[in-house]
């Protein structure tokens, strides 16, 4: 089964969301944990193993495991084999991007079976052209994962290059075309990463035809009622993403901060 | 001592050149090994025991590392420290780029004196924005390491994007000129990648005020003199870099090929 059946069945059992693991210093602290690996482990296991069975995807950000080295890596590889177990999917955020045999390395580590990185999906960046892309989305397709390709994301700075203009169409639009035209044979399986936090999108997504993830919902300002309005008919692909306002509160309120996100998001028919 | 000066002293006493560490599975093969996390190790090291007194930087690629899961993560922490012990430059090429907190975490990973991680340098990617990168050039800045930031590179697929207009300029001329902007406030600690593969480079670097990685050099089809002719007054600023046409015929023909690419930048005057 692809990823993007997998993903409708999942949503459609546990809610459209997307928790983001985002163990940085500051969330630690509100879990009263040390900025330690064994700080890391409890918070970033702590998240799965209480709404593993109630959330549909978990979005954990590499970087800050990353930023404890491999040991910290070794602690990605426990939380993606927990969401597994869990019957959850894990959608990596790694927004790698390269080119060639760079790019099936990346593939390996992320997309294979053997790999014990492997993720149900990950984040990539495409400024070194969407074609370069392609081992990666291959790949995915072989063994059945996700592609998110970051079109427009949510932080200011986003704009200069993400609006820059290319036959006649923004570089975002360009980065949402070529997925659209490409997905019909890569099973639908190739999604966009889209910021919450524009009044205006920056690119017409109402033709897309793959899963849409959208961060900055909560902490970063953006709502489930503006993701609605704002994203109009694509609404139905949107996956929405909340990280520090359901896990920045300490272990003992993540379930019920991720069930209000699940309600808000019922609410307004997301 | 700052990152712009460390590179400046050594390359003036070693030579131009920065050899790529890209143990690939081609490469692997190449010298014998099995593409397994011990062939990894014994490739990757070996390079670095065979050149590490005689190159000026080496260039890990993080992707075949990550390839084999905290456990290759492992070896390339082994690599870095290896480099140091030799008294040569790492320049970790991991092409990393996001935002806020997510972009400290890759700070605190690979820039930070206490990371197992920590190289002399790595390589960012700006489709989030230069101004996404400052959490990385900041710490770059506190802890006397440097930052390459990918301007145009080496592939065909990179110039849709590369070459879109932003404010009258190519994206890629935008990445120039704000470098070259902030590069005084930033110890000229801030270097572009600009690919060696173009007859034209699509950007002006010619008032570049940092170091430029060339990539390209050898397999991908790149020439010494081809970057002299192309780069111009910026030839001065140029590290060539140089990887399978190094690394990929077997440890015993290392030091040979090397010098060979050693000569031939003295030669044509980079």
């Amino acid at each position: 089964m692809g990823f993007a059946t997998r993903l409708d069945i999942l949503t459609c059992e546990r809610g459209r969301l997307a928790v983001g693991i985002d163990p940085m210093p500051s969330v630690l602290a509100s879990w009263g944990l040390e900025p330690t690996l064994a700080g890391l482990e409890a918070c970033a296991r702590g998240i799965v193993e209480e709404l593993g069975a109630h959330v549909a995807v978990f979005k954990p950000q590499s970087a800050f495991f990353e930023a404890f080295g491999s040991a910290g890596v070794a602690v990605l590889e426990h939380v993606l084999e927990d969401i597994r177990q869990c019957g959850a999917l894990s959608l990596l955020d790694v927004k790698r991007g390269d080119i060639g045999s760079s790019m099936e390395g990346y593939a390996t580590a992320y997309l294979d079976d053997a790999s014990p990185l492997r993720a149900d999906a990950i984040t990539v960046s495409p400024y070194l052209g969407v074609g370069s892309l392609l081992p990666a989305i291959d790949r995915a397709m072989a063994t059945g994962r996700g592609i998110y390709v970051l079109a427009r994301t949510s932080n200011p700075d986003g704009a200069t290059i993400q609006t820059a203009t290319t036959g006649g169409n923004t570089v975002a639009q360009h980065v949402v075309d070529t997925i659209t035209a490409g997905n019909p044979g890569w099973d639908y399986a190739v999604g966009l990463v889209v910021g919450a936090t524009h009044a205006e999108l920056g690119c017409d997504v109402s033709g897309f035809n793959g899963s849409i993830l959208v961060p900055g919902i909560g902490a970063q300002g953006g709502t489930m009622a503006g993701v609605r309005d704002v994203f109009g008919q694509a609404s139905a692909r949107v996956l929405p993403t909340v990280s520090r306002d359901v896990i920045g509160h300490g272990r003992s309120d993540l379930m019920r901060r991720a069930q209000i996100f699940l309600a808000d998001g019922r609410d307004v028919g997301l």
